[in-house]
Formats: C-alpha cells, structure tokens, sequence
C-alpha cells in the first residue's frame, strides 16, 4: 500500500521541530528508522536528511485507523505523520537534537513501504564496502555519508560564493575533448560522425583555460570534472573533481593570497577551524631535508638530518658507498623508542624496503648509555658519539638511518616518519597544519626517457633568478610552481605560466620537443600566445579529497554520491558493461576479441 | 620582445578607473585595441574583460624609451603601463565609461607582442563562422561573446545562490554511466580494464537524482554536463549543460512555486528585468486550440480558431474529408494582411507543407468586403459569412485555414503563426511572457512502435483524477508534468514521479514493458524503490537556452566558451581526431574499417 500525499504540506524538516514549538501543530515526512511498542503506545523515530524525530502513537489520538497502521510500520517506511509538539513524556535524550520533545500523531499517511533492507541504516555501518556500494541508494542514506555529501556541497558553494566575489568568472570549458599523448592515460569516446576518430575526455581543463587568459577572461574557475584512465589507488577515482582558477596579470604572491583567503573562508564557514594567515611557506629542498616529503606532515616533529659529513669517513660501507656514488646518509631520531624491540625494529626495516631502501640502520641508545645498533661495530667509539649527538640522540631514543641516492633517502625517511608517527598516535586530527610548497624543481631528470622532463608542466615559468643556469645545469633551475599542503596531504597544485615566446621555445629545446612536436601536441594553445597573451598563473584543488579531510572520511569513496571500485565500476548500475552491437556498428568500432583473449591470459598469467 | 610583469601590481581594470580617480596614479593592463599618432602625441585605446581606457603617450612624461615603445604597438599587444589620470583633453566620448578621462602614461612594458590577427577584435563581428571558430581565442576577445560568458557566469552563480537558500545540495552525478538502451543514442567509453564493455556518458542525471531522493537527499540541485549523440540542429550541441533540480515531500504546486522565485530572482539580479508572479498557466490541450503548440509564444494574438462545425457540411472536399478522418479545420486571422499578394501567399503555402500540411486554404477580406479566395468557389455565401464570421474576419484580414489530423494542423499553423509574426516584427524582444504549460497528456501513440509511449518518461505522474481512464481512453489520462515557456521557447520542464508501485506497474504494463524488461532498463531505480520512495518531483532548464535568451544571442554558440559546429567537431582543437593505434589496442577494439567505407558511400549516395 502506498498512499499519495495530495493536500498534505510538510511543515518542517524532523529537527527543525524544536521546543520552541510545544502545542504546536506540525506535519512531518521521513523514513521509519525505528518502532517500538511500549505498553499502550507505539513510537517511531522518523529519519531525515536533518535527523531524528520522536512520534508518539496513542490510540485514542490517532485513532484506530491510524493506530493499526502505525503497528505495520517497519525500518525504512516512508510515512506522513501530523500531529502536535509536546515535551517528551520520558527521559530526554541528550545524543538527539529533538532529545527533549516529541509529535504526539493525529494522523499518518503510509507513503511508501519499503522490503527488509539488506543492511541496517546507521552510522559507521561495519557492512562490507561490496554490499553497501551495490546497495549504494541505501547506503547513502547514512547519517554520517549524508553529512559528507551536505559538507561538501557546502565547500563547493562557499567556494564558489568567494570566488565570485574575488571577480572570478565560472566558465565551463568541454568535456569532449582532443587526446593528447603526453601525461597519464585518455579516456576516448569514439565519434559516429566522423568514424574512426576520437574525443578525449579532459584530465584537466589546463589548455583552456590557459587560453582563457590568452582570451582576456582575466579570472577564471570552475569546478570541473576530470578524467584518467590509470590503475587505481585508494584514493584514485577514474572521474575526479577539480576546483581550478586561472588568473592573468599576476605573480606568485597575488596567487598565493587569494588561495590563503579562500582556504581561511571555507575552512571557518564549512567546519569552524580558524587558519591563520599567511599560510608557512617551504622552499621544496627544505621540505626534501627536514621532512623527506614534498607534501610534510609538520604536525610532530622527527625531522631528518642529513649525516653524510659526519660518516663519511667511517668504516661502515654501507654508508660510505652511497657517499661515493652521490648519496646520503640521513636519520631521525624516533625520541623515546629506544626499547622498541627488535621483531618491531625489523617490521620498520621491511617497511623501508618497500619504498627501496635496501636496508635500515638503526642504532637504539639505551638507558645506560651504551648502544645497540645494526652497525656500531663498524665505527669506532668516536664516530658513534659523534653520530648520536649529531642526531639529538638521548638514553631512551632510537636512532634510524637511511644512505642511499638523495631521491630514495627522502622517500624512505619521509614514509618511516610519518609511519612512526602514526604508530605513536602523533596525528593531532584537529590540527590543521597548512603549508606552501614553493620553489619546486623545473625539470626531473628522466632515466628511463634520457632527458630532462618538466616537473610540472611545459608552460611552467622558471625563477627570473636561475635562469641562466638553463644550460649549464638545468636541473638546478627552480620554477615558480607551488603546493598546498595540509597535514602531509596535497590539496592543490599550480604555476605560474610562460608568456614569454623565447623562454617558452627555450624551454621546449630543453624537454628536447622539436618545434614539429611542439606544435603538434600543444599546436592551438601555442598560436593563441602568438597573438598577445597576459601574464597568467593558476591552481587546481582535488575537491574529492579536500572534503575527504575536512570530514576525516577514511576513504575518498565516503564523499562522492556514486564512486567506483578499485576496478573502475560502478558497482550499483553495473556499468561499464557491454551494449548493443548496432551502437558498435553506427560508431564503426568492433571488439578485437583476439586483443581481449591475449589480455585476459596475460591477466590471468600474472595471477 | 616579452617583458616580464615582476614588480608590478595592476591598481585597476579598465574601466574601474573613473573621474574619482582624477590626479592619483594607477597601473593598468591589457591589450591595444587601437593605435592613433597625432601630432606629437600617441593614443593608445586599451582593451580588457570591464572595457576600454584611453592612454596617452607624451615623449617628456613617458621618456624616449617608452615612447619609441608605444610607437611600436600594434592591435593585441599586451602591455602594462603606469600613469596618472587626467580629464580628458579632448573631446569626451560619451560610448565609453571612461569617456571623460584618459592616463598619461609615465611608463610602459610589452608583456606580450601579437602578430596581426586574421580578423579584428570588435564587436558583431561579420567574419565568417568558420573563421570565428577555429581563432575561437580570437574570437573570445570581442566584448559581445565576452559579455554572454560574464552574463552566464552571473546566472549559474545567481542559481546555485537561489538554490542553496532554500535548501538545496549540489550534489555531483557521474559521467561515466551504463548505457541505457531507450532514448537519444549515447556517447560509449570503451572501458580499458573491461575489454568489450562500455561506459555511457550521462543523457542526464534523471535517473540519479530520483535515486538521490530515495536515498533521503530530499532537495537536489546540479549544474550537468548532459549529452546526446544525436545530428545537430543550430539550437543543439553534442554536449549542454542543463540546471538540474529535485524534491521530496512536494506536489506540484510547491515545484512550480520554487521555480518561479527562482526565475524571478535571476532575471532580475542578472538583466534587470521584472518578472510578474504568479507565471500563467495554461493546460496543454489548452495552449495546442490557441496557439497550435506546446510553447506557446503569447506576446501577441493571431490565436487559432476551430472552425469544424461551421465547414462540416460544406462543400469543400478538403475541408469535410479531413473531418471524416477525425481531424479538424482551423484557421487564424492574420489580421491587416488582407493585400498579400499571391506570390507571398504561395510562399506561405509552401511554408506549410514544410510542416507537413498538404495545403493551405486562404481567404483575403477585401475592402470592400468581398472575398479573394482558394476555396470561396466550393461554398455558399452563407458559409463563408459564417466562416468569416467566426474568425473575426473584418475587412482587409487575411484569414488561413489547415485542414488535417489535428496534430498537423496545430503543428503547421502554430509555426504558420509565428512565422508571420517574425515577417510582420510583432516580437518585442524586451517583452518577458513566461508561461506553465501543465497537464500534458501522459501518453502518446506511437504509429511505428504501435503502443503508447510515455511522453514524458515512464516514471511521470498521472493526474488523480484521470487515472481511472488508464484502461478505457488511456490516451485522455493527463500527466502531473510541466514546462515553463519564455516567448516560445522551452527554457525546461519535468513532471511529479509515481512514488507508488502499483502505479509503475500500471505504467509499465500500458506501455507494453514487461516485468523483465522494466527490470532490465530500470533495474536499479525499481530495487532502490522498493526500500521506502518519497514522494518527489523535479524540473532541468537548458542552461545554455535559457542564457542564450537573457542575452537575445543568435546562436547557442555565442554563450558557450568552446563549442562545436554542427558536425560535432571543434574547429580549434581538431576534435575528434584520430588516435594512435596504441591506445586503441588498450582498449581491444579496433576502427571497422569496412563499416566506415560502407557508411561514406552512404553519405556520397545521400549527396
């Protein structure tokens, strides 16, 4: 039975019903969370999107209509209910909103019923993530994914409601796309009016509204769907959402300003936090020697230190051979873990080999003083000392050690920091530490390429001050490209860009792009600049996961409405899936089987 | 030559520089939009997204250095210059906002150097649309396009400001969807991880934002990329945006009256324009007697007439078979147009038959109250007086008649209507007639399927007090659906959805769909039902439309920033294009290659 609701006027959301209503009369609409038959009576508490509801059924005030109909009620029913706002009868209940009252029913109307859910719908379900994403209707009926959904599409109207503001203009840039070959794998869209070519979807919106600039649009946003068909991680969605600016006549610092001013807004209006302005900011080389991550935690300390003066002339090899081939050895104190056992000690030693260490040096300093140490009996009494006050080393720490190429150093340290900080419980969630990553490398050398390639992107606008060093070592030329990092996550990302035509062909014989190439690839955007183009510098934020931290959700999956799988499905509709053959022939496109077989045996092979 | 900006700050765009300004030093940047040398001086018109400022160039402010630079500018430089504000010298112009004053510059960087554009950078230009579209850039800068993008900006912003308000979430929708089978033809992604299977891209959200309401979201609102690969007409591109909308707890009534507010709000804050609420409304069966369509533009009358019963025994064989077949007679009055002469009355002729009338029956009232006619031979006097008589026919009127089944004749008199109307400049531009076309028929019978098809969609509501009609006169059963119509044009429309099971069944069942098939297409829609739906409703508007309205633009192209012609390509960026044989190999399909010569003998036998 499912009952219209015609004449009927829902008066108020569940817990916009306050005391301030008491002997009112109100109409109220939700989903049966629970009933309840207590002596005489009937109570249900109704669900919505803004919480719970006490209703009281009583037979003599219902009637016995109502009253029968209250009694078939079940979880997740859709009822219609008025009735009248009294104080609660029992004891309060301090964990609701509405804790204090309750609707005594004069009416119900049965608008929908609904079969026994294949999960209960409550907070923290422990459902296994399969169930809940293929029920996913019924999962997001869950407070707490409600209250992320509701966060974030508050964030992406503060947002947008600052932008706008600032004289940014929201400008929606295509979706159907052209592929191009540089950067991560293109999502293709055949066409059927011009068979056998192609659309890409964009994996960012960076060449227009780059051209946007060119344009005159002066500033620009927008909150953009992208696209990128890689493997997934655990925090990979194959379509993501960016919040993407652009702006032209600007340096790094105007850039930087604004960003700070809306991150303090959002943060202030979305979640009550208070940033204090201006945000740190962090050269990347300090970043790379304090903290071994362009994106630190700086919440806890455990800073690396760079000790490759101090051994190098010891007697360990192991040190002193990364010193000959161009390395360091760097370690941080884990202050206090000094009786870390060695079973656990061994643990961190694997964990380090999995960002490719080849081992972990560890010298504990005990309560006594002395050492017990993987290498001690390699260095003389002298060198230890020397090493361990180098270190800050006290009775009671344990002292690690990476010596390895620079690269592999950071990326070990700075995971066994963060990894070590956890274990201790050092992550304050109520911190918010902001930072500004600046003055990141132009160009990362490319063993597997042989060149240099552009850290960030080919547009990006090296430092007036390393510029002459472009030839002679232009691996030492820094760009004026920046980070926001909060509490050792990556928010964002951005430049300033080139627009100056004889840096930008200087910087595309660098990379080692033909002039051919060059056109080629980037050839529309390249004839824009030709014809007179701002000065312009922009930043993208990951929206997914800028929410994610703000409502501490364990998995990026927990703020998208209908996320995907690890496999890029959708779990719910069963997409992707296969189609009509006739939609396959009016795109003039057909399944190479053969390819299929091959790659299902080399899948099944790696199995 | 490319200066960099370092060490500037711009003070003001363009024209945020006035007479308040007079005496104060600013720095402004944009673009030269002209050059004038006279006498000793150089004028410098420069251009931004807020207007134009004059500069002037005085060889004892600026120096002989800044001066010989001034005099090498050419249109679309780029440049940044210093100066101070003056009243102007010369005559004021009263086109610009800083037609009173202009900047004697003090100093001048290029920042950008433009080689000669291949069109000029003005307003309505008359280059070429081919042209336009492939230095879209270029095109990008003319202060029109440049307007309809800020204008467009202003209204989502305005929207989504509206929205929130009264409580709505933004809530993202996928892009990459199941294809589903009914409807326009999908663009397919072929999914790389799943050879063989693929990814849709959305026709629109409708199927997730009912799953959003059953899920408790309880008022949705998105600004979606939509898309329909369907061939192009001028008003249509392959991918558009729709503002998209739905409620829960709501009857029709509370819809509508959201979106009036809505639509008065935005018309107002954006263009200054007031709009009267309560909108009219008119039932569909209403809005097909008087204006022969279902987006009636009302600002003038010209309205269709029945005049069945007055020629049902005449003796006019085109006029009485059409009734035998069920169909009708009607006329409108083009009212003053009696002289037309017969070539321009042909001309109308053939203009039905473009709608698929098979002629067209005129009768032209004399001054002297005689008749000029194509029928007035088949009938008696008496007829015609009476006929006359019913159509207000006065002398000097031009009276036209269709005779057909009735769908023909308000489809060719409908548009016989308007186009007399454009010929005889009855449509005031800056005239706003919104309308609610309500109470469509639910169903609609199709002759190549040979069953009813749902008008709306399969999810419509019926309207209570016709669903008894659903077994006996199926197609009398009106639907709970409306469109709001401005000046002619569908801005957008949407329905109340059937919340009840046994009225989908019902549905389902009437439009011939069997329970495996309803399960197959709606599958997951129909299992979220089952868990306790509300009752909602919902309503999308064609962004693009709507905009393209607010700045009376000629094409949809004119207020999106990137769009494609009619082939579905973009002319910019080439898209689509072919791809390397790589990526489709990771795709495992292949380009049918005897498809595609077969499909282009096709399209050369067509030609």
């Amino acid at each position: 039975m499912s009952e219209s609701m015609q004449g009927l006027h829902r008066t108020h959301r569940c817990t916009e019903v306050s005391n301030a209503n008491i002997g009112e009369k109100v109409t109220v609409m939700g989903w049966v969370q629970k009933r309840r038959n207590l002596g005489s009576l009937i109570f249900i508490d109704l669900r919505d999107r803004s919480g719970i509801l006490q209703l009281v059924f009583d037979e003599p005030k219902v009637g016995s209509e109502g009253f029968a109909k209250a009694g078939t009620l079940r979880s997740e029913f859709v009822i219609a209910v008025e009735g009248t706002v009294q104080k609660r009868s029992a004891a309060v209940n301090e964990n609701l909103k509405t804790g204090d009252i309750e609707v005594i029913a004069e009416s119900i109307r049965i608008l929908s019923e609904s079969q026994t859910p294949p999960f209960q719908i409550e907070e923290n379900s422990q459902t296994k993530d399969e169930i809940r994403l293929k029920y996913r209707y019924l999962d997001l009926r869950r407070p707490d994914i409600q209250r992320n959904l509701m966060l974030r599409s508050k964030v992406a109207y503060l947002m947008r409601d600052f932008m706008a503001k600032e004289g940014f203009l929201e400008i929606e840039t295509p979706i159907l796309c052209k592929s191009t070959p540089e950067g991560a794998r293109d999502y293709l869209v055949p066409s059927r009016i011009h068979p056998g070519s192609f659309y890409a979807l964009p994996q960012s919106p960076q060449l227009f509204k780059q051209l946007l600039m060119a344009s005159g649009y002066d500033r620009y946003f927008q909150i953009a769907k992208c696209f990128r068909d890689e493997d997934l991680r655990a925090d990979r969605q194959p379509e993501f959402t960016q919040a993407d600016m652009e702006l032209s006549f600007v340096d790094i610092d105007d850039v930087l300003d604004v960003n700070e001013r809306l991150l303090k807004y959002i943060f202030k209006e979305a979640i009550g936090v208070d940033v204090e302005l201006p945000l740190k900011r962090m050269p990347w080389q300090e970043a790379m020697d304090r903290f071994g991550s362009d994106k630190p935690d700086t919440r806890f300390g455990m800073e690396l230190k760079d000790v490759s003066d101090i051994v190098k002339d010891c007697g360990f090899g192991v040190f002193t051979s990364a010193l000959e081939q161009g390395g360091s050895v760097r370690g941080i104190n884990a202050e206090g873990q000094g009786a870390m056992p060695r079973k656990k000690i061994d643990k961190l030693v694997e964990f380090a080999k999995g960002y490719g260490a080849k081992g972990l040096a560890y010298l504990s300093v005990q309560e006594d003083g002395s050492y017990k140490s993987s290498f001690a009996k390699f260095m003389t009494e002298e060198e230890l000392k020397n090493l361990v006050a180098a270190m800050d080393g006290k009775p009671g720490d344990l002292l690690l050690f990476a010596a390895d190429k620079n690269k592999i150093v950071w990326n070990v340290l700075g995971a066994l920091r963060l990894e070590i900080a956890k274990e201790l419980d050092l992550l304050d969630p109520n911190q918010y530490n902001f930072l500004w990553i600046t003055e990141f490398p132009l160009l990362e050398w490319s063993d597997e390429e042989n060149r240099y390639m552009a850290m960030h992107h080919p547009f990006t606008m090296p430092m007036e001050e390393d510029w002459d060093k472009i030839d002679t070592d232009p691996g030492a030329v820094r760009a004026k490209a920046y980070d926001i990092v909060l509490n050792g996550t990556e928010l964002g990302g951005g430049s300033v860009r080139i627009h100056q035509s004889d840096i930008q062909e200087k910087m595309f014989e660098v990379l080692g792009f033909t002039k051919e190439r060059a056109h080629e690839q980037f050839g529309f955007l390249l004839d824009a600049f030709s014809y007179g183009v701002p000065p312009h510098a922009g930043l993208a934020y990951g929206l997914d996961r800028l929410v994610m931290h703000m409502v501490h959700a364990d998995s990026i999956r927990d703020v998208i409405a209908f996320p995907k799988v690890k496999d890029a499905s959708d779990l719910m509709s069963n997409a992707p899936d296969i189609v009509d053959e006739k939609q396959l022939e009016e795109l003039c496109i057909k399944v190479d089987e053969k390819e299929v077989e091959e790659k299902e045996a080399e899948e099944a092979a790696e199995k």
